[in-house]
């Protein structure tokens, strides 16, 4: 059966190696390619290329940097005595967008996960626990997801820094604002009865 | 509020042009390009890049093609007596992959739609009327979509060969092969019955 051209199929392959992208989804944007300018296609193509070579992890908290250090570590206006510890940097630009931090971070780049054989060797860890060794910090708000291997990571984590003279945090858990009670499930009600605040 | 590094914000907005990717889409399609090795990452750049280099319009039928004439129109084992009218490459493609149609293709590159200000000029129908008036053309196909600008596009293309010793016909139409009859639309069973077949 004759093909698409060869470079028309290579796109497609690539595109469909990305996630969420299947193959009817993978043709659909090689036919957007294929209807862009020149001009544009480069751009998008150079983009791509420019992450790679551009991009790296901040030496300190392993955010996302173009730099040494990523600009929140640079930032001398933030508090620089409190870390949030998150699983990815998606995690800390959500944090960011609801621009109610102003601490650094922490990104552990994952989660420790027994069943997919990630061990805590393979996060950032060590360099946490350096960080507070070095003496300055004073608290550490845990902000993994609220799953198991979340929850379990944290957990591990509080516990190796319980030696240290820094006050160890999590994020609140409770019903979530706009929701619905009738619709909140038994955990979230537990935790919202459990966390129960003074008005 | 700090952001994500310059290259990646300049990824994602890329990726959000594409259709059918919105904001969220785009961050984690940046983040799976982050997570790629420098060559993975490089191949996807390429192929982008390729694909803009490398193809063109097929001379004769305007398919995509990587040399001046196109698979299609290069096989000698197909009947070039026929030609098929599509309106976009995408759907030649949906027809190849069906595998019953031997003959040549004529791909529109559009259809008319006055609402959107496409008029017959903006199409190949001047190639196609010059192939038909070479001579060696015997039957045209029309299978432009079934929607009212495609169905008028083809309505046109016909007047158009009315003029030409040439047989002109189009897809059939009627009820899918799998469907069930009880949700099939009216205009659906209209078509079925009014193009009823001897058994």
């Amino acid at each position: 059966m004759p093909e698409l051209t060869r470079s028309v199929t290579e796109l497609i392959n690539e595109f469909a190696k990305m996630p969420g992208i299947g193959r009817k989804s993978a043709e659909r944007l090689a036919y957007y390619v294929l209807r862009l300018s020149h001009q544009e296609a480069l751009a998008l193509a150079d983009a791509i290329r420019n992450v790679k070579e551009n991009v790296r992890y901040c030496r300190n908290c392993y955010n996302l940097a173009e730099q040494e250090e990523c600009e929140i570590c640079r930032d001398v206006s933030r508090n620089h005595e409190v870390i949030c510890v998150v699983e990815q940097p998606r995690d800390l630009m959500a944090l960011e967008q609801a621009g109610v931090y102003r601490g650094l971070y922490h990104v552990l780049l994952g989660r420790v996960a027994p069943l997919e054989g990630i061990g805590p060797d393979q996060l950032t860890i060590d360099t946490l626990i350096n960080r507070v060794r070095g003496g300055s910090i004073r608290e550490i708000v845990m902000a993994t997801n609220p799953t198991v291997e979340g929850d379990g990571t944290a957990l591990y984590i509080s516990n190796l820094l319980s030696d240290f003279p820094v006050r160890v945090t999590r994020l609140a858990r409770g019903i979530t604002t706009g929701s619905m009670l009738e619709f909140a499930n038994k955990e979230v009600l537990a935790d919202a009865l459990s966390g129960r605040q003074a008005f």
